[in-house]
């Protein structure tokens, strides 16, 4: 069995990590750790995980050596430390968005600080499997990705990757999320009869995953706009671009398939009957799948493209662990064979 | 006392009409009108209205002469009775859709049918005050209001009244809903489980409330897109345009703040601190009020404008109570005192 | 106008209190203390109050004396500065649980702990107008009520006061609220991710609130189990006793049918037809009423009584403001006319 | 490979099933039927079902033999056709109401109609492992078992099984529930704009679930009182219950630890901090988990048991497949292996 560790396991993207190691066919999940939990079962933070493993939080003082080491830490601490966790495991898989970045002055910009080790952001492949799948399989480590910049990057792919849509007009994506995006912590803004039923617009434009649609679909003039509604696991993405003259519906379809082909969990959401006729992130919940749709309006030009994706899955621990699958040679889809859940 | 009839009660429509007339100063409220639940009390189908009225819905044949008529029946319905009901008030006001465009062609474009009676289309006042204030007051006739529409035009007005933006720049709008929008039959997709925590965008664009965007605001190249999401009431639009070369933030500020002064129900949030910093339709359930706000991004003339509204509000039954009062000469914001919660 | 302000004005209670403090026909607002939101406007923490009050939090050291004063502390501070408080005005409504119980020993088994001022227990009246109308019209001090303990009394109410129950049975009170009974504060338990849809039964028995039914309604053998489930606003109480022999459904509908008529917020919920056929809290949210409905076993004896009501005005704010009326003879529901919202 | 097919599979246990089927590791999901979808594909009712299955919804008459057999009809069909399906199947797992109660008199008060197969009674084991497995190891026909009958037989199960209660005091079981309890077709009252928000008990006593609390606890005096919340799926019982003289917490303790040792899917949730103290349904979504807590108030005997499930899983498919999985001799979890969400 390969070892695996995960440094920062009490929040939920490490809680996510913890529930998909633990039960991933080639893999003993050795260690856990967190400060703040400190000798606490795992299970008592993630109650999901109840007869599921025995593991304690550990002091990452008492990290051993490992196969594969996952970083779960607030953004802004794993670049402190990545030569310490280099020396842990030849395999790293981070969840923050400290190496997502490629240029350095893209992260100064976005992220208004300097970056501790800048030397390592050549290091890591952007850890999204539909755009990197190939560097992947040979990469020692890999990034992040984030979870409203995954719903972006993938409700453009098949446009931007079949060269349909204008680069020169501005694209503009409007995001939904649940409030599982604000972390485990909580603040007084997501105290449950200040969050629930909220339509709350909390960034007009300038939020830092803007950066990772930059670097990642070439696209200058790109905004992102987020909204905060009442649910807990859940992203969706609707993008508004511009095609080139004379693409049709037809073209969309087949580039939307071509990716639904090449990608084992992208799906295209698109029924002329029944509920659910678009992609919708609540019945993703658990499952790594992002599911695709779109709308173009010949007449204009106009093109509507959505991508809805649990944001806990497929915009975090779900894609580092599709990673960790190929960087290792295994099945892609290994250990996220959980289907979602209807109704829910 | 004034007297005041609703023709189609039983509705989401009709009951908040109910509400807000039984409770309305000037008012007595003669009948209701439902066939589905004729004879029962009304607050048997609005249970908040037990104890606050006594009326039991009548049949529309056994209505009686009043002072004020109020239609809340399904759309295309009011067109083909508009001439009988003339004859029971001198005043009416009408919820639906059936008159809320001027030009019979864009009713026909958008809705896809002819109209029964176009002669009517220039009898009746588009009824949002904030648009048609003077010439509500001297009225005999007013329309309802699209809730999304209104949502948008309040978004926009600022702009498009202090001549802001580019008016050939694309106007794009995205707008969250509520359930209750879907009205009080519900269908297979408003089943709770079905329809609990969805985002789902069920209109790329072409709803028919664009018309009333393109009507109201001058604007060509204007797209509504609607998602719903996990909310009774409400609706909050988020629309983007193009500001002119050279307008600051301080150019909107001066323009939202007029629309405040002049508007009694128009409010603008724009906090720097706090959990309420921007519109939020949540705090608005029952009020009459239209949150403003706007973030401008001066590196490039992107524009957010936001707009919250409760949708059988002012996004439909406190308009067209506002209009009364207009229509009346009464204080305009009588019968709509109502705050709003805070927490809901 | 008669001058009222309120000490402690930051919190859910205070927040509602000046929401119908400003809009009471009789009173001026004058003052309302917040040591955290010190120099903020009250509409920058309850938003709902935009364009409705220009105050501003004022610090508890500048009161000036007043004909009302509302205290809306969290619980134990009203006690250690309840002499001071009364130099500042002739009527106080107390909130908190510091001076519902009339006996010092109940006081001390419930709260653990010993009772800053003793001596003023037996000067307030408890505050719910239902229990002690007569005694609060000549009262200068009424307390505040729990809002579980509330929604408990109120079920039992007719029950009790028609002598239909066997007392010497166990009384067992289940009771489902939201999240706004927590506090505007939060806590992790509350983060929206942690609180939305849960069905939690944080308390089994022994709730503090107990010890007000056991006080009010001469109940030895009562327990309160609450359960917390995903609403911002709502206690339902469903109440499950023993009738006496021979009792049946007629000897109920008489006494449910006597406590509406003699309390103007007493309503009786028991329709064979619809969907709202029995009490529920969601459409009570802003309102003061009490819902209340039953079923009567007669089988066997069991009667399940149930009462709903918003916990922040019937279970708070809202019978303080009705105390005040009765203390100063002016209508009971002046102030208290918002009839709720459907839907919501 | 064993082949197995499901009778009715549009509804919400007929697609959980074809969830839990379709990805079982010793199946091979041959025929799902359904009238009202024939011809279309499963997950285009399903939609987490997307790339899991070709499969179409066939008709009832053109299925083959299988090895197993899932019968996922609405309650009253499955008796009338049970001969014929008896022919298609050696193995039969129902999941209605029709083959629960051993005794036809019982089945006749409950359910206010005879019965179209009472020799069939006695063929059927009572479909929940922890109460049957022996039984069920060399069954051929297994039942359903009712979601609220479920999480109520368990709350009891250990109480009962170590003899703690009075069973001559009546055992009293308050039971909330989530949407997807009242089926996928829904109703007026199930509408999202109704349904949303609510506290509503729908049923004060007298639920036909009850039935199977009697006959699998030996209960005289026990009522089920239920009460909808805003949840799409879970359970919660609380029930009531008065423990013999001298029982202690030690004594409750030791019976439920050894539940959850005789049973893969018990767990006991009993914790001192954080924030998931007691058994809560909504980590439990798509899991076959039953968490079960209990507290004790030594002063009186009043002892409360708590079960949470997933009304689709434990409470109806769920308990099918591991009731498959004990009938076919495969390892009890096979296929049940999710662990559930958190948070969610």
């Amino acid at each position: 069995m390969t070892s695996v560790s995960i440094i920062g396991g009490s929040g939920y993207g490490g809680g996510e990590l913890a529930r998909l190691l633990s039960a991933h066919p080639h893999l003993e999940l050795k260690q856990v750790t967190s400060r703040s939990h400190l000798g606490e079962y795992i299970y008592q933070v993630h109650p999901n995980l109840r007869k599921r493993t025995q593991l304690k939080f550990c002091d990452p003082a008492a990290l051993e050596l490992v196969d594969i080491l996952f970083l779960a830490l607030p953004h802004g601490q794993a670049q402190n430390n990545i030569e310490q966790y280099a020396k842990l495991a030849p395999k790293i898989i981070d969840l923050s968005a400290d190496f997502r970045l490629r240029d350095l002055a893209l992260y100064e910009k976005w992220y208004g600080d300097s970056h501790a080790a800048p030397e390592w952001l050549g290091k890591f492949v952007y850890g999204l499997p539909e755009l990197h799948r190939t560097e992947l399989t040979s990469a020692n480590y890999a990034s992040g990705v984030g979870c409203n910049a995954t719903a972006s990057n993938l409700a453009l792919l098949p446009l931007v990757k079949a060269e349909l849509i204008e680069l020169s007009a501005p694209v503009l994506i409007e995001i939904k999320v649940g409030s599982s995006e604000s972390g485990s912590e909580g603040n007084t803004g997501s105290h449950h009869a200040a969050r629930a039923n909220v339509i709350r617009t909390f960034s007009a434009f300038g939020h830092r995953h803007t950066a990772e649609v930059i670097q990642e679909m070439g696209l200058k003039e790109v905004s992102l706009t987020l909204t905060a509604v009442d649910l807990v696991r859940g992203v969706l993405a609707t993008a508004h671009a511009k095609v080139k003259q004379g693409i049709t519906t037809k073209d969309l379809w087949k580039a939307y398939r071509a990716a639904a082909i090449e990608n084992p969990f992208v799906r295209v959401v698109k029924e002329q009957r029944g509920i659910y006729r678009v992609p919708e992130p609540k019945i993703l919940a658990g499952s790594n799948y992002a599911d695709l749709g779109f709308e173009l309006d010949e007449s204009n030009g106009h093109v509507v493209s959505i991508c809805a994706i649990d944001n806990l899955m497929k915009g975090a621990a779900g894609s580092a662990v599709q990673c960790m699958n190929l960087m290792m040679g295994w099945e892609e889809t290994s250990g996220l064979e959980f289907s979602g859940l209807h109704p829910i």
